[in-house]
């Protein structure tokens, strides 16, 4: 796996796309959005996004899935102790196909616990057109790599 | 509707409790963040949080479905431009009920349209023992109350 020393500051790994398609995107805001401008194409259009979107949370949770598949940790636990400032810049769309860089941008060991520490990561999702669709930078509790002995 | 000027700063509303069962805890991981933390009750004692737990962006969807619920635009669409400050202090559980408070901290006319402002709402959502299992800032763009003529 990836321990706190293999995090270089400024590196950027991209991660793999994921189709957001109507389907997917109805079935989340029906679940956990529950709005008409993310469930009906009328209403929406009258809406603040001037058109049916995903919810701003669906797109979090398939950027999730993405910095799984990209395997930061390589094969270790991905973990966020928290996320500063989320942000959707442009909506995504049903249909869109998304895909994000993940820069490192800070690397902290941890004070109190010697054995891990705290990579800032600077996330930026894109759809298929170069629009941003979310930028976040979450805080992963990493392991540092054993002492040898 | 509710407009920007029947916001008032320290207001607390508290919205409706929703239950996370194992069911869905594991199916949302499943599709957004495929982890055994998340998905394997064995492994997941070894794991960082000591036993398995939801996603964190499960909580977070749960917790926007509770905002919607508690209506706080009383019909208006609640469209949050970005998110400061998401925190998981602690990780919530298959079987977990939680609710949150949502907390009025700042209410801002925008400079750039005259109709709306921004809201920034304090969330702290609580499982059934009162542990906090998520924080954060979301700000939300509402729509001012329209000049009689």
């Amino acid at each position: 796996m990836r321990y706190l020393e293999d995090f270089v500051v400024g590196e950027i790994l991209r991660t793999p796309s994921a189709a957001m398609p109507e389907e997917e995107t109805l079935a989340f805001a029906a679940k956990y959005d529950p709005q008409a401008m993310h469930l009906d194409h009328e209403a929406a259009l009258e809406g603040p996004l001037g058109g049916i979107s995903a919810s701003g949370w669906h797109t979090a949770a398939v950027v999730m899935r993405l910095i799984v598949e990209a395997d930061v940790l390589l094969g270790g636990p991905i973990l966020g102790l928290g996320v500063e400032e989320l942000n959707w810049p442009a909506p995504t769309r049903p249909g869109d196909v998304i895909s994000a860089d993940l820069e490192t941008v800070s690397i902290t060991p941890s004070r109190s616990r010697p054995t891990h520490g705290v990579v800032r990561i600077r996330v930026t999702a894109r759809n298929q057109d170069g629009a941003t669709v979310l930028t976040m930078t979450p805080k992963l509790w990493v392991a540092r790599r054993p002492e040898q002995s």
